[in-house]
């Protein structure tokens, strides 16, 4: 397989990133997220988002999403024709961080997701999913008062009462890397408890190391659903200093070890990390992929 | 400050490996361990051990202190003159590492060890400490059985005591990444249970993206010392695959964020890792490294 994008993350080819997706979706991971729908101006490299959606060959056994923040983002996801809809709601737990990632007010946000349920509805598209960015902290504003973050879901979760929905996951997202595990254990234990039977995910970012001992935290505590990205690529271009994910081989080999059944192909991943790491052209965080097969398996 | 390294490990200025040790012991660690001595022809890296350790500004209130295997190597260090010598004996959980490392087989490991504990007594230094390598895993022989590390450090605690001497610290070195969370809290567990009183420490590497989640498990249960290397330099050139020890500063991050008193200035201890990326001339795999005083502290 030839990749042409020599690492430049505005001229990856749209083929080479349909490409890795492809090879991920071989590797037993039920769920994929392709890319995001937002503005092209204010992210080019995701301004091929119809394209590579386009590119994708699909696997039936994989569900295929797409990031959105907006009603625009909502029917370009619809019109790519490959994504399962989430009909997700999101605010910002940080106001300056809303600001720069998303250009909104505050109330701008609340007036997005209120408008985002009507679009979902009219799509047909049930809203289960809250999801609240910046949870933990912030880069700009610092530490964020769990309190924000509780009255944030209880405003989505109203909003999606309101609309005659029900309410079926809470995603704390630590955007910027700012949880630690104790924060990881109490957060979650404080969900459950207020919005019992609504299942937990967590979306966590590396950038201050701690990100695979939040994860462990995590599985611990039983969350329903982790965020990871394949070698930990990624990190926000509005978040002022970029991590990415925590790598998706580190936490399968994680859960490998704590005897989670994740349903992966450890082997075929690290394949996929390969590819990867062609894609952009760097040598990414994750450190499983670095071993051979042989090494992981002894 | 200039350095002429250019990130060959073969070629690194004994200057520079000192200027980085000074810069440690500004930082409010009390321990370091500045260099190794073994066998110039097996490890030419470690070839300056002894100019090194001349060229080190030593700071009163910081323990520096140096590896070695064998009676030559405890001599080197003792004569060096700045090292904090610890009577410690050693074996190597995997055959095969052993013979790569040392070159040694079990037997010769043992007499090594007696050896060892005849030379320590002759220059006065108590035995206080033992430590089991590839404890956890070996990259040539697969996952290692616990009852042969417990069977080593019985072996290790009759050679100490048989001499007249009093264990103080059993270590277990995962010198090749292999262990897990679960791991980690049962065999500190059972170590405690069978050598109570006794000190237990861990030397752990991230070869496998889990040495984050390792060490949150070892600060939950309580684990008297960890060692760490600063940026997650290092790496043992006789592993297989090599991956250095859980990075300082992240390491120093987490034990803030978990309430642990570690007495270490963390934005010194970044400027450190800047000097350690200059001294080897690539970037290091620590995260917090990676974000200025700012995005720590906010």
């Amino acid at each position: 397989m030839q990749f042409e994008g020599m690492g430049d993350p505005y001229r990856i080819p749209s083929a080479d990133k349909a490409a890795l997706v492809d090879s991920l979706s071989t590797t037993g991971l039920r769920r994929i997220q392709v890319t995001s729908f937002v503005s092209p101006k204010a992210v080019p490299q995701m301004a091929d988002a119809a394209k590579v959606s386009s590119l994708v060959t699909v696997n039936p056994e994989v569900a295929y999403t797409a990031l959105f923040f907006n009603q625009r983002g909502l029917h370009q996801a619809i019109d790519a024709g490959i994504y399962q809809i989430v009909g997700q709601l999101v605010l910002t737990a940080s106001e300056t961080f809303a600001m720069r990632n998303l250009r909104s007010t505050r109330a701008q946000e609340i007036d997005t997701q209120r408008s985002l349920v009507s679009a979902y509805q009219a799509a047909g598209v049930p809203v289960t999913r809250v999801a609240v960015m910046a949870a933990f902290g912030c880069n700009y504003e610092g530490q964020v008062p769990f309190d924000t973050v509780l009255s944030l879901v209880e405003t989505l979760a109203t909003i999606v009462s309101d609309a005659g929905e029900s309410l079926e996951e809470i995603s704390l997202a630590d955007s910027m890397g700012w949880a630690d595990p104790a924060q990881i254990r109490s957060y979650v234990a404080e969900i459950r408890s207020r919005w019992p039977g609504v299942a937990v995910s967590l979306h966590l970012h590396d950038t201050r190391g701690l990100g695979m001992a939040n994860a462990l935290a995590a599985l611990e505590v039983g969350v329903d659903a982790l965020d990871s990205s394949v070698g930990g690529l990624g990190g926000c271009p509005f978040a002022g200093v970029a991590a990415g994910n925590v790598p998706t081989e580190d936490l399968v080999y994680l859960c490998e070890r704590l005897g989670i059944d994740t349903g992966v192909d450890l082997d075929a991943l690290l394949r996929s990390v390969e590819i990867a790491e062609r894609v952009v052209g760097h040598p990414l965080p994750g450190r499983t992929g670095r071993l051979s097969p042989a090494l992981l398996h002894l």
